[in-house]
């Protein structure tokens, strides 16, 4: 045995951001007092002005699957016609939701890799003008794949439907103009672009799905986007809030504003896009190369290798984390993460390892070359010596 | 600004080890309690068994330095002949040591770079037979030079004196029988292979020193190595101690004995080797060449390029705290540190890090060529997938 850190370099939990750890012992405080509330408000504001709404943010304790299930239980009524974009594991994830609370939904299918298109929408929205939402992931974690969500919500906005967006691996990885674009409801996590561990989702709701809010007959308790609102306005949430994740949250998001969401999301850009160039030059196919994302990049294993060996080997020989192919593409696909807390020093690590990973195993590479290729991006990008803390 | 992670990549401190970070917090203790002298008993008994010694050992709530003067000033008394082994700017520490409590030192200086040969210590030990102290680094820490510690205590033993080492980068990097080779008093410190912050120096005593000790009359106080054996026996230490720092020692030590000290030893000469070849292929010039250790490999800038770029440029580009030279040496070297909590993928980053920086300043390199030389060292050393937990 040898000396091999733990990296968590997975598409979320994403790697951490270590001041923002190091505030969360800082949790012997009560949630009730002024001194929380200053972190709890400072959340909310700093998440509205890094998500760039002027539209209400809400936070839960919960997973991000916890606010794609109160964007349903609160703003829809039972046999509401709905549309749910499924090109992967997390758009599966849509339509169960749908289905658990018996919305009449029409689901847009694509097969892993893919994406639903803005005229798939359209079409469906013209087949049943009655539709009262439109489900969708920004960035489909499973796949790499991003969806063209602008294009979506301009088809979105001229009808009644409201435009529901997980944009828990799209926050931060993406440009997403949520008022401009008319996106009614975008969802995020904290374990993403955000750099602290999971347990915090929140999502910013537009006034025209308020007025659903106001006529959705779905039973919800935990869950209560008027109620949280009301809360939030108030400086508290509604029940107990994650004391050290609101801490951890804070410190992130001042972070975040350091860099300037434009630049966070530039950096998963210039990440991801050096590794399309990496597995192009070492001969590797791209999952979703007809529309790659910037949170995760999906890599099909060579002819003939288990991705699962890859993703064991990042293990054993070099103590990192990387996610294998969810459901049906498990042992095909492995994914290289882009999102948080990553910069080009682990992209330069992850590469040399894979090169060694896959000369290990009967598919030859001369090392150097993925490497290279991460370089000469980094070189030609916009990253420049600059003087920075952190 | 993009991310950059804030990276500590320096000979000491070194990488920290995060679980010994994380036993800090713990350290609401109070240090004349069992459940604390439990965890000082078992940071003695675990510093004798990493070292491999049967002499005692002891620590103090100090540097490095403060474990140098101990030795000094426990051991020996106004006016005595000792011999020091000056190769650099520790080297030079020993000889202002010496100075300061009116040794009678003859120092053996040779450049930066080079080191002093057995038979120099040697030759210097017949001239003054009455010599009571031979002083010496086992890895220079400012050249990257390792002296030949075993040769030298060879010709030591069979004299009167004793041979006092300072091992504090080379404890975890390199062998030493400190027994079977003799060496009476070694020194270490936190911040190096033991993957903590500084604050604690430790250091073994032979029982051949310990008669050094009921002779010696230089004054000292704090640092007191008869009552801090006294206090070590009875699980305590004489003064007050740094509690979050044993805490963290505590865990860092159940972690060395894990990986085994040989690994670790191991493991930092692998990535010194890969770091030679490196910088071989890349047409840099090794500082310390004819005898190179393995705690940190010390590198020449390219010719017109001040070392202090390539520093400067690891921290704004990257975020990495690499070290420059030291004294006379600033501006002529950087130094890559191998020791402690260092792994190969800090050293895939680094190396291509270090030839983005070498291009963008004037000195083309093929992207890749350094880092391909790291992955073959990693290839055809022992290092092979292990099961492993951190």
């Amino acid at each position: 045995m040898y000396i091999k850190k733990q990296r968590l370099l997975t598409p979320g939990p994403t790697p951490l951001y270590p001041p923002a750890l190091h505030a969360m012992m800082a949790s012997d405080i009560h949630h009730r007092t002024e001194d929380f509330r200053k972190a709890y408000r400072s959340c909310l504001a700093d998440l509205k002005e890094v998500m760039g709404t002027a539209n209400d943010v809400l936070m839960f304790a919960s997973s991000g699957t916890g606010a794609m299930d109160a964007s349903v239980s609160n703003l829809f009524s039972k046999g509401d016609k709905v549309i749910v974009c499924v090109a992967g594991k997390f758009g599966e994830r849509w339509a169960e939701i749908a289905k658990a609370y018996g919305l009449d939904a029409h689901v847009l299918t694509v097969p892993y890799g893919q994406v639903v298109s803005p005229a798939q929408v359209e079409a469906a929205l013209a087949l049943a003008p009655d539709t009262k939402g439109v489900f969708v992931q920004a960035s489909e974690t499973s796949t790499g794949a991003a969806h063209d969500v602008r294009a979506m919500a301009a088809a979105v906005s001229k009808t009644g439907a409201i435009f529901v967006v997980d944009a828990i691996t799209g926050l931060g990885t993406m440009p997403l103009d949520i008022d401009g674009w008319g996106l009614d409801v975008v969802i995020g996590g904290s374990q993403k672009a955000f750099m602290i561990p999971p347990g915090l989702a929140f999502l910013s709701v537009s006034p025209k799905a308020w007025k659903f809010a106001e006529t959705a007959t779905l039973p919800h308790f935990y869950f209560n986007l008027k109620k949280e609102k009301k809360s939030g306005d108030a400086g508290e949430s509604s029940w107990t809030p994650s004391t050290a994740l609101i801490l951890a949250l804070a410190e992130a998001l001042r972070y975040v504003k350091q860099i300037g969401m434009a630049h966070l999301i530039e950096n998963a850009q210039m990440l991801a896009a050096a590794t399309r160039a990496a597995a192009g030059k070492l001969g590797l196919e791209l999952f979703s190369a007809g529309s790659p994302g910037s949170s995760v990049t999906a890599v099909r294993a060579p002819a003939g290798m288990d991705s699962g060996v890859i993703v064991k080997e990042f293990k054993t020989r070099f103590g990192s984390v990387i996610a294998n192919g969810q459901g049906s593409m498990k042992g095909q696909i492995f994914r290289i993460a882009h999102l948080g807390y990553f910069d080009f020093a682990d992209l330069f690590a992850m590469v040399a390892g894979l090169e060694i990973i896959l000369n290990a195993n009967g598919y030859p590479v001369k090392y150097g070359t993925g490497v290279a290729a991460v370089q000469e991006i980094y070189e030609h990008a916009a990253v420049k010596p600059q003087t920075v803390n952190a």
